[in-house]
């Protein structure tokens, strides 16, 4: 820009001033801070072939001006004309590899130079234009481009991931520029005022030498990490401390910051809230509050509940002692088995299709979020702790392991040694060890630690509801109990009816054609059931444990019979239990109004081991639950059948049918309580069968935001919701004394928890064992804001 | 009873007057009048060995003393202790062949008092006991069958059928009897004061001479008709005529009397209000009107909207010119083929799985009320129009032929000449013309009578909603509109898919593995639609119709492929299609949502018939139709495609998903109609799948009475119903000027009809064309219960 630059010398001629460097600019996205990497940047802006020869001169650093030169023609041409960056990529390999170095920064000035002149080249080759050397059009262009990144593919991605409102909206900085480029005194950094993988109160920072920004986080050179910088640069070191101290008393938070170090001079570029583990998340937030920073209250909400789930995930049994292939960076705690997939692309494809995958590449990029979300996890050959598909990986709570040096990744298959991985391999990897093995290893169980034992105890002093575990199995009730649970919500009995050594007599029971004879494989049944329910009330140690009577169709146990004449007789029934729409056929209490026997039989089992259990000196809290009600007469025909076996034993009903939620008034007579089935009942509330629909068009209905969710994992408030609520109000309104529960996959996310508990108003969630902890967060939060809402209500309401 | 009878005599010598006869009481039940023959009744009681020779002497009439003891030790052995009253038959019948005669009438005093004494040795082996002797204990036990009998099969069975309500509860008549079985001056008949049939203004009676009243209705012995007593028995019908008249006027409706005629004396003994044919029912009603005796309020009310379905069914082509087997009396109108089945049990199971069953029996009594009620019609070889089967199925609307004499009746099996009838073999009923035809035989259509077109009109005044017809065919267009439809409110296009020449199109169109080549076929199958819409726009003739856009999922049109490699290609496509439970699955809007083009196609078809029908001067108003809507943002986004095409077509959905009910305030943003389809809104409600229940547990549910109808048939008000009223409202409420219709199977059903119109405020209901006069009546009916019920409520609030 001639006349500018012009000018400007007139201006330092007079002032004595010089410009130089400062005259550059960074264009960048200024919020949310929330969205690390996925809005576009643009650096050393202001950049023609005038301006470099100025930068050169004012400098006296040719290599540093051309470059920042070139540095701003890929970024410039890949941000707003979106020409592919690899084009430029290749041009710096061809370049290096006819120099015969490995690193950028050993291309000198004029190999830079030539690259500043083919990078035109293609720039004009790919845009069809000239590259603009007005700096006014190119500030303009890269502010429209900035601004547009908000709508680019992977930021729509990673809201759609965080639920980050779209109307949101970002600004634009437009900041001069300070330069880790200019020689060897120079370089960038980002750092973290507390580790961000354990939580541990430590500056966590990495730095490379003679670098600009994107060097860093893109992972291509390895950076110096904390340590070295503490050892090799200690008055940066110092300094980072200090201002890292200060940023944190500031903002009340870990932060994570950008740094630049310019000819020895340190420059902060940017500060935010630290992205961090969920282990790393509940030790701050316990430390914070150790240190008065801030309050218990804070402390709980500090914490996004779904995170917990990383803690909560499974790791390599190291006794298990397994052929480690490689050893990365353990940059993101869980181990997950899937397919090696080394294409972006064809893991989301395979990962919609429900396939575990490992998506592989040698990096990650912001145009890989859309794999990454569909992996179960992502190992990578280049990158620190800091590296995109660190923070990424950490971010989505999936294993990563990164910077394994020693695994060569090309395009469709990777070497480790003599060790080929081809697509659709399985791998192994322990994002908790950084160990990637060669085939499905042995995986244990997390175990909960003692800062998150601390911190959910935190977290229960403001939960007002319960929190109870679904489960099957006494192993399963155990573990729920270790994550203190306090009931089971849903204890389902078709395993006690699936059983290999049973099935021969459930089918006998099913062909029978008289009453008398399938009561006589019934007593049977009932001996074994019996079993099942004294080992279950041993494990729930007194707490409440709702067993769910019966609710699969016969047809489900007919498969596989023991003998050629057992096959021949169930031959003949089939046809007769054969169904159309079996999720909408003759099960659940339809089975039990039909066959009254089955679920006496059931009655008498648990009757008995209550007896067998008491006796042994174990309290036993037996709550009786009938699936699939749709009418109030069937309870109050088969709870009458029950309480003549079970008189003590509270006997409810799942709300699981639409029917039932708008006839719960009615229902509730007959019900001491309700626990809501939020799996049936959003697929007949939806008319959608999760299975036919999950595969299908429901993944494009949640991509199009036809749907804000799937409704199967999160519930679906306005329509389920809305019957729900208006099954609590009547249920509660005939039978004020009703409990009502949720038993629903639903009821271990924590947005549906915050909704069963504010909006429908249970008294107690129930979920799988593992995500029990999260369930005890998310309780707790939803209690916190519905006070605060209402504190806030009544401060504005009283004058 | 001795010791009364002796205090009798003292007082006949005493006083001259003579007790005799009268000292008999009859035992009957005195409510409700609505059942008749449904209650037990006892005649004769308060004999014994010692009374039979008082009514002997004092009566001078042997064989009338015996002839009554008989009957009252059967009907007390039959009523008061179960016995099955085949056994007492079964001795009569062995009297009359060893004596042989043909019939009661001709069987000797001593014939009948040796039946008597047979009879008590009968009475004593099948009850254990003695014949009591004792009249007070005779009375009490009589009184308490009468009272049990109210809760007898066959009066449940009855009321179950009529809707009347098991605790309205009966009292017991005790009545002193008088006699037609005194000899040849005697006998008992029954009348109505008009034509039960066809409504004629005459009276219409039979009468059997030397009998009682249960001699008539059983049709054991043919009767004197009306003819016969007029030219036979001038004063008997005079008498009746001047009788019946006056009860016509004090109970301002046609009456159903018995009388009996005790030595020249005439008795009337009970009467009600007549049950009558459909055909009947209007013609009185109207006749009513023009005689002044009720108002046109009145008339309208005076007829069951589902009675009319008789008027509207089928009858044999007479131009087919079938071979009669035999003529029986056209007993209740209507034709019916099935096949012949001679065990009421039987007919009753065949009914329940859905076959089409004619109930062949030599005459019918209470006990075949459920072998009726599951059959398509009756076919007696005895009785007349006032016989046990011809009342029953006239009330049930069912066909029926009685007093096929010529046909014998055996127990598995019949014989007409040569021709055997055996079980299973397929009969054609007519009761309109009597005919009985083997095999099946051509049906036509019924067209509306002049009577019902008058009686129609005359409720059309009072109805307020619209009727609408479901019709898929320019002829069933046609056919409603000759019904008066104002409008119809379903047209379905799947078989402008379906029809066998387009089917490949279809095919290759599913296959599809791009946009482009779908809309190469689509563009095929365009122009077929367009010909069948304007087939049905000319049709129409200017009346709104409102076009379903395809509902069926995709695989419902892959069978039958034109050429193997068509078929092929489907077999490769067809696992992908595959849904566990297709209702809930890939189909409705959903497939509009992933394939817009199908709605695009056929909204251009639509848009070009309309085009076409303008041009000739025939004014189109098509409505579009949404199937299976669960999301507003559904609506919104096919809604913006639709109006692309057809501005000024209204665009709407159909309620046929709970979520969309729950939702509907939402979805009213983008419809310009809402039309509740019944039939998926109760299988997504109940989660009950039809076809999958209704073989099954569902006729046990409303057996049970867990349900009081099938939910099918008969809206569920409770909870379907309460889902419709809130789509309604909030759809109205977001959208004033929404129109509210139904167009699911219960929308041509009266009861639901009344719910639609006086709860959830519907503008109109739409049903098949020939339910199309039924839901005039109804819709009329409502309105001025409706009305009736606010006078009264505003009667009451006003002071």
């Amino acid at each position: 820009m001639p006349t500018v630059l012009s000018k400007l010398r007139v201006i330092e001629e007079k002032t004595g001033k010089k410009f130089g460097q400062s005259l550059l600019v960074s264009v960048r996205s200024g919020a949310p801070l929330s969205m690390p990497g996925m809005m576009d940047t643009i650096l050393n802006l202001g950049l023609n072939d005038e301006v470099v020869q100025y930068l050169q001169s004012s400098t006296n650093n040719e290599r540093f001006a051309f470059d920042a030169y070139r540095r701003f023609i890929q970024m410039y041409g890949k941000i707003v004309e979106r020409i592919d960056g690899n084009k430029f990529e290749k041009l710096i390999e061809e370049k290096k590899a006819s120099r015969g170095v490995k690193s950028d920064v050993e291309l000198t000035a004029s190999d830079l130079k030539e690259l500043v002149h083919e990078f035109k080249q293609l720039f004009k080759a790919e845009s069809g234009k000239e590259f603009p050397a007005d700096p006014n059009k190119q500030l303009r262009h890269a502010i429209e481009a900035v601004l547009a990144s908000w709508n680019g593919k992977r930021a729509v991605e990673y809201r759609r991931f965080y639920k980050i409102d779209d109307k949101m909206g970002t600004a634009v900085n437009v900041v001069a520029m300070v330069f880790g480029n200019t020689g060897e005194n120079s370089g960038s950094g980002v750092g973290f005022t507390r580790n961000p993988s354990t939580g541990e109160r430590k500056l966590f920072a990495e730095f490379l030498i003679n670098a600009q920004g994107e060097d860093v986080v893109s992972g291509a050179r390895t950076p110096f990490s904390i340590e070295e910088i503490e050892e090799k640069m200690p008055d940066l070191f110092e300094q980072l401390s200090r201002i890292g101290g200060l940023l944190e008393r500031h903002y009340r938070d870990m932060q994570d910051f950008e740094f630049t170090v310019e000819n020895g001079k340190l420059w902060m570029l940017q500060t935010r809230t630290g992205k961090r583990t969920a282990q790393a998340a509940v030790k701050i937030a316990l430390d914070f509050v150790s240190d008065r920073m801030i309050s218990d209250e804070e402390a709980v909400m500090r914490v996004e509940p779904a995170q917990l789930d990383q803690l909560l995930h499974k790791h390599i049994d190291p006794e298990a002692h397994m052929d480690v292939l490689v050893r990365g960076i353990a940059a993101s705690p869980g181990a997950a088995i899937g397919k090696a997939v080394f294409d972006t692309n064809r893991a989301a494809e395979l990962g919609k299709l429900g396939e575990s995958v490992i998506l592989v590449r040698r990096e990650t990029a912001p145009e890989d979020i859309h794999g990454m979300i569909l992996s179960q996890g992502v190992l990578t050959q280049r990158g620190g702790k800091t590296c995109h598909a660190a923070v990424v990986a950490r971010g989505m709570g999936k294993p990563a392991v990164v910077g394994a040096e020693t695994l060569v990744i090309l395009d469709n298959h990777a070497q480790a040694g003599d060790v080929v991985i081809n697509d659709g391999d399985i791998l192994t990897i322990d994002g908790g060890t950084g160990d990637v093995i060669l085939g499905p290893a042995p995986l244990v169980d997390a175990e909960i630690s003692d800062d998150l034992d601390r911190f959910l105890t935190l977290a229960d002093k403001f939960r007002k509801t319960g929190v109870w575990a679904n489960a099957d199995t006494p192993a399963m009730v155990a573990k729920a109990i270790e994550f203190k649970a306090e009931g089971f919500g849903l204890v389902r009995t078709e395993r006690m009816f699936n059983a290999k050594i049973r099935l021969p007599f459930v089918q006998r029971m099913i062909i029978s054609s008289t009453t008398e004879d399938r009561k006589k494989w019934l007593e049977k049944l009932k001996e074994f059931q019996k079993k099942d329910f004294i080992d279950i009330f041993f494990a729930a140690k007194g707490r409440p444990v709702v067993i769910r009577l019966l609710d699969l169709p016969q047809h489900e146990f007919l498969h596989a019979p023991a003998s050629s004449e057992l096959g021949e007789l169930i031959a003949k029934k089939l046809p007769s239990l054969k169904e159309d729409n079996p999720m909408l056929g003759h099960r659940g209490i339809r089975l039990g109004m039909t066959y009254p026997e089955i679920y006496e039989m059931q009655a008498q089992a648990i009757a008995e081991a209550k007896v067998a259990v008491e006796a042994k000196g174990i309290e036993v809290r037996a709550e009786i639950m009938l699936p699939l009600t749709s009418e109030a007469k069937e309870l109050s025909t088969l709870r009458d059948l029950i309480k003549r076996i079970l008189p003590d034993s509270p006997v409810g009903t799942m709300i699981e049918t639409p029917r039932a939620a708008v006839t719960a008034g009615e229902i509730a007579r007959y019900s001491d309580f309700f626990s809501f089935g939020t799996n049936d009942l959003t697929q007949m509330t939806f008319g959608m069968s999760r299975d036919d629909a999950e595969g299908k068009f429901l993944v494009k209905y949640v991509e199009d935001k036809i749907l804000p969710n799937n409704p199967f994992e999160v519930v679906d408030k306005k329509g389920v919701g809305r019957l729900m609520k208006i099954a609590s109000e009547d249920g509660r309104l005939e039978n004020p004394r009703l409990e009502v529960g949720v038993c629903g996959e639903t009821g271990g996310d924590p947005e549906s928890i915050e909704f069963f508990i504010n909006e429908v108003g249970v008294n107690y969630t129930s979920c799988s064992p593992y995500r029990v902890p999260i369930a005890r967060l998310a309780s707790a939060q939803a209690t916190i804001k519905r006070r605060s809402a209402e504190d806030t209500k009544a401060k504005y309401t009283t004058v």
